[in-house]
C-alpha cells in the first residue's frame, strides 16, 4: 500500500518532518511518501494562504493518480483542498483536522486544540461544525508561534506546551488536539508532560487511511464526490 | 461610489448578464462595473472549480484596490474565496449566497433554493450553516441545467421556473432564492408566475455592498480578517 | 420612494433622533418619516413592556398603509409586533434588530451586542436564535443604562463605549452591535475610538427596506404571513 | 389553592369549556377559575390576533393578583404574553403549548402537534426551539378548521381525528399533542381511536400549576423576571 | 393512586430520605412507596455504576408491575434504566433529572445544576441533550461531596450551600436545580438563603407522575417503547 | 498487539462470525479474540435489552485487562456499556456504532444506516447526537429482521440488500452504514451491488483499536473516564 502525505505548505523541511511523523506510525507494507506543491505560500495562516495553496494540494493528488497511490492525507490543520481532492482521488484522502478532531472523540468527552496563530481559530471552530464535533470542542488555543517558527524558535517547544496546560486548566477538557501539521513530534512530548491523551493529525490521518485501504474504502462517487464535469478552463 | 462585481468563472456573456442586472438596481451615483479572471473554468459546479477558481477572484480584489473600488461582490452562489477577498480588501465584500439568504430571512419564515446541478447541493447546504440560515431553508433542489446552458438552453427557462414550482409545493416555503448568478435575470419572472419573492443574489449582494458603504462599514481588521501576514511565496 | 420608521415607545425626543439617523443614510428620492404611536410605554424594558407597544407598532403599519408608504421600519431592539406588521403591510417591513445582526455577519466572524438593561439580555438572545445568528453572537452585554437616561445622563456616552470595549476584550469579536434605537447616533463615535465596526439598527433597517423596494420584493402572502383573516374583534 | 385559566380569544362558549376540562382533572382543595379577557379578538390565528390579544391576558393576571390567584395558565396553544405574565404574577404562570410539548417528553421519543390553521405553524415550531423540544418534534399539522368552528363543525371531530391519524403515519412519532385550547375535550377520544398517548395543554398546565404551587416554586424573580420597572406610559 | 419511587443505589437511609421528601408533596388519595434494589453499587457517580444499578431499576420496576403500581419514579439524577423502565411498564415513569430540568424550564430563561463530583458532569450535559434542555442549562458545577458524605459530612449543607451561590454568580441563572437525590432535603434552605427558585427532581417526579396518572396518560406503545420482545436469555 | 472483541450478546456464532470479520481486515502482529458473556440477552433489540448486557461487557473488560488486552471492540451497534468500559480499561475502548458512523465521515457527505427492528431507530438517532454525526445522518432504516435470524432467515441477504437500496434512494446519502454487527459479512456484497461504500463497524472499530494502540492513544483519565472510586457494592 502507498500513501501520499501532501503538505500544502512549500516548507520542506517542515514535509520532511511530516513524512517522518507519517512512516513512524504506519504498518509493515506501507509506503509513505510525503511531498509538497513546488509553488505557493511558505505556510498557510489566513484564508488568502487557503485559497492560493489549494490547487497545488489538488494538482499533487491529481499527480498521485498517475503514480499509483492507494490515499492521501492533506497535512495542514486546515485541510485545504479536501473536498475538491476526493473528487479527483480513486482512494480515500483524509485531512489531518478532521483525523484528529475524530480520533479525539474515542478517548474522552471533550478535547482542546492549540494551534498556531489566533486568527486562524474562525476557520478552526468552522471546521469543527464541518466534521460534527463542535460539541465536543471546548476551546481552540493558539500560541501564537508561526508556522515556520515552529522549527526555528528554540522556545517552541516551551512554548507550545505551556499553551496546552493552560487550554487543560481553561476547558477542562480530557484530551488535547495539536492544531498544526508542524507540531507532529511534539504530541509525545506534550502528553508526557500534562498526562493526558494528545493527539497529532498527521499520525492519525495517515492510520485512517491506511485503515479505509485496508478496508476497501474510498469516497463515494454517487453524486457531490463524483469525478467533476470535463470543461473548458480558460488560460489554465 | 464604484463597486467591483467578480464573476468567478470566465464566461464572458454571464459576466455581462450579472453587470447589467447589477446596474439595474444600484442606486444613482454608483458605478457598477462586472469583470471575470482572465484565466479559470469556465462554471463553478464542483469543489475542484471552487478550489480553481478562487485564486483568480482574489487576484481581483486585489487589482480593485489599486483601481480605487469602494466594495466587492462575488457574484458565483458557492461564495468562493469571500473570506480570503475580505482579508485582502479595504472596502466590504459581500457573496451573493449569503446575501440571497439573509435577505429571503426579511420576507418570509424559510425559503427553497433552486440551484443547477444536483452534486452542487453538498456545498450550498453546508454554507446555510455557516451563515446561520440552515433552520430558514426548507430545501435545495436542482434543476439539472449546467450553469452555461442556462443562457443557451431554449428550454432553461421553463425548466427553473418548473423546478421552483415544485420546490415550493415539496417545502411549503414562503419565498425562492435563485442559487445561481447565471438565474439573476429570471426573478422577476419566476415571481410573476409563482406569486412569491423570489431573491437574486447579484442584485441582493449589490444593495448590501452599496448599504454598507453608505453606512462606512467595513470587514474587521481585528483578528482573523487582518491582512494576512507578509511571507515568501515560493514559486508565485 | 417613502419609508415609515415606527419608533415602538412614546419617547418623542427619541422619535426624533431615529428619524435624523434614518435620514442621514437614506438614498436620493427616498423620504423618510419617524413616528411612535400616540400611546404606551415611553421605552420598551421588559416583556411586560413589549406586549404593551405591540398594537399601537402594528396600529402605525395599518395607518401607514392608507399613507401610501412603501416600506416599514420598527426601529426598537426587541423587534416589537415585526412579524404582525408583516402580515398587515403591502411592503417590506425590517426590525432593527434582525437587520443589525445580519449586516454583523457581512463584517467579521462574530459580533457582540451591547444593549441597556441586564433584564433586556434573554429576550436578545432568543432574537438570536429567531434569526439564526447565535453562532454568530458572540456575548450580549448591558450598560446598565435605561433606555430614557440615553438621552439625558451626561455620562451615557462614556458609559456605553467602556462597556463596548469590556464586551470586545471579553467576547474576542470582530464586530459591534448596538442593542437599542436610542444609541443609533452613537455608532461612528464608538467606531472611531474601538476600532472595530459598529452596527446601528436603525441605518441598517432603513437601508434593508429601501434595498427591499428597489428590488420589488416584499413579506410573502403564500402562508403565514397572508393578511390575517376577518373576524369579530369584541371591545376593539 | 387557586388557579386562574385565562382563554386569551373572546369566545366565552370556549372558556366555558376549557374551565370544564381544567377542573376535571385538578386535585382535591384545588379552585379553577376559567375567564376570558372582555375585549380583543374571538380566536387567535394569526400573528396580528397574537399582539391583540396579549395586554388582555397580562391584565387578566394583574386582575388576578388582586383577587389572589395562586397560580395562572394562558389557554392558547401559542402562549401568548406568557414572559409578560410571568414578569407581573407572584404566583407561576404556565403555558398550555409549554405543558403540552414538556409533557409529550414523558411519554415517548417525539410528537407530532395537529392544530387548527396552517398559517400558525410558523409560530409553532419557534415555540418548540424556545421551549427546547424542537428534536422531539417530528411534526405539526393543521386540520385546517378554524378555531371557532372547532364547536360549531358537525365534522370537526373527525376531521381532528383524521388529521392525527396522518400526522402519527407521516411522522412515525410516538405521540400527539392538540394545538390548541378548543380541542381541549377531544384527548380521550383520539386517544381511544388510535391507541397512542394524546396530551391536551389546558390538562397539562392545571396540573403542572398545581404542582409548582404545591413544590412552592414561582417564576425567578433574579433577573429578566423581576417585576418591571415602573414609568410612564402615555396615554394607557 | 400509588407510586413507587425506586432509589437506584443501594443506601437505605438515602431511600428513606427521598420517600419522605416525595410523600411531603404527594396529593391526598396518593401512596408513595420508596424501595432500592436488594443489591448493587450503595451510590451512582460514574458510567460504572450506573450499568451495574441499571438492572436492580428496571427489575424493581418489573415487580412493581406485579405489585400493581400506577407510575414510577426513578431517583437518581443520572436518570439509569429510564428508557427501559418505560417498556416495561404500564403506567409511566419519570427521573428526577428530566423532571427537575424540565420544571425549571417553567420559572426563568435558564438553571444551572449543582451536583456531587465532578465525574458526572458529562453524563449531566448528555441528559441535558436527551431532554432538550441543554440551551436552558447554564451550567453543570460539582459540589465535590460524594453522594453517601452529603448524609454524614457535617459541612454538606455549607457546602451545597456554597456551590450554589457560586453556580448563580458564575452562570447567571435564574433558577438552581439540586443535581442529586441526596439533596431532596436541601431545596427549601437553599431557596431560602438564595432568593431563587431552587428544583428537586424528587418532588418534581414524584407530582410529575401523579398529574400524568391523573391526566390518564402513560408511555406510548407505538414503536419504540413497545413491551420488548420476548427472547431466550441464557444464564439470566 | 491483542485486541479483545466484546459481542454484547451471548449468541455464540454471531460472536464466531465476529470475530472473522474482524480477523480479516487486521494487521500483521494483531491478535484478535472474539468472546461474548456467559449470560445475557441473546440478541440486543430494546433498551431492556441494552440494560441487561451492559454488565457482562464491563466483566469482559474488566477480565480483559487481567488477560493483558491492549484494546476492545464492543460488537453492538447499541455501543453498550461502552462509557463505563472506557473507565475500566487501560487501553482504548471502540464502539461499532461509532467507529461506522465516524468512517463514514470520511467517505462523502451523507450516510444512511440499515438495521434491524424499527424499535431501535430512536436509540440509533441518540447515538448519532452523542457522536456528533446527526448532520451527517440521512436517515436510520429498519429491515425488519430481527437480530438472529440474520443469521436462518435465507432471505436475510436480499432484504437487507433491498433496504439498504431504498434508503440510498430516500435519503439521497452518499455512504451505507451496517447497523448491526450482525451484518458485518455482508459490506462487500452490498458494496458491491449498490456502488456505494458501505461501513461495518466490525471491522472499522477493529482498525480504530489498533491504530490508536500504535499510536500510544488510550481513553483520558483526567476526569469524566477516571478509574470509578472503589465503593461498597452490596449484594454484587
Amino acid at each position: 500500500m502507498r500513501i501520499k502525505v501532501v503538505n500544502p505548505n512549500t516548507t520542506a523541511s517542515m514535509t520532511a518532518k511530516i513524512g517522518e511523523c507519517a512512516r513512524a506510525v504506519s504498518g509493515p507494507g506501507v509506503t509513505v511518501d510525503a511531498v509538497n506543491p513546488p509553488s505557493g505560500p511558505v505556510s498557510i495562516e489566513s484564508h488568502y494562504d487557503e485559497v492560493m495553496c489549494a490547487p497545488g494540494v489538488v494538482q499533487e493528488v491529481l499527480t498521485g493518480e498517475v503514480e499509483g497511490y492507494d490515499g492521501y492525507v492533506i497535512a495542514c490543520f486546515g485541510d485545504p483542498g479536501l473536498l475538491a481532492a476526493r473528487e479527483v482521488a480513486s482512494g480515500p484522502v483524509v485531512g489531518i483536522a478532521e483525523a484528529a478532531m475524530r480520533t479525539a472523540g474515542y478517548l474522552g468527552r471533550s478535547f482542546s486544540v492549540v494551534t498556531t496563530l489566533e486568527r486562524t481559530i474562525g476557520h478552526t471552530r468552522e471546521l469543527t461544525t464541518s466534521y460534527g464535533v463542535a460539541g465536543q470542542c471546548a476551546g481552540v488555543h493558539a500560541c501564537e508561534i508561526p508556522v515556520v517558527e515552529l522549527e526555528t524558535d528554540p522556545l517552541a517547544r516551551a512554548t507550545v506546551l505551556a499553551a496546552c496546560e493552560s487550554a487543560l486548566q481553561q476547558d477542562g477538557s480530557d484530551v488535547l488536539v495539536l492544531g498544526c501539521a508542524g507540531m507532529a513530534d511534539l504530541a509525545a512530548h506534550v502528553s508526557g508532560q500534562l498526562g493526558v491523551p494528545v493527539v497529532d493529525g498527521v499520525v492519525a490521518a495517515t492510520l485512517q487511511v491506511e485503515a479505509l485501504v485496508r478496508m476497501g474504502l474510498r469516497t463515494s462517487t454517487r453524486g457531490e464526490f463524483a469525478t467533476p464535469p470535463i470543461k473548458d478552463r480558460i488560460g489554465v
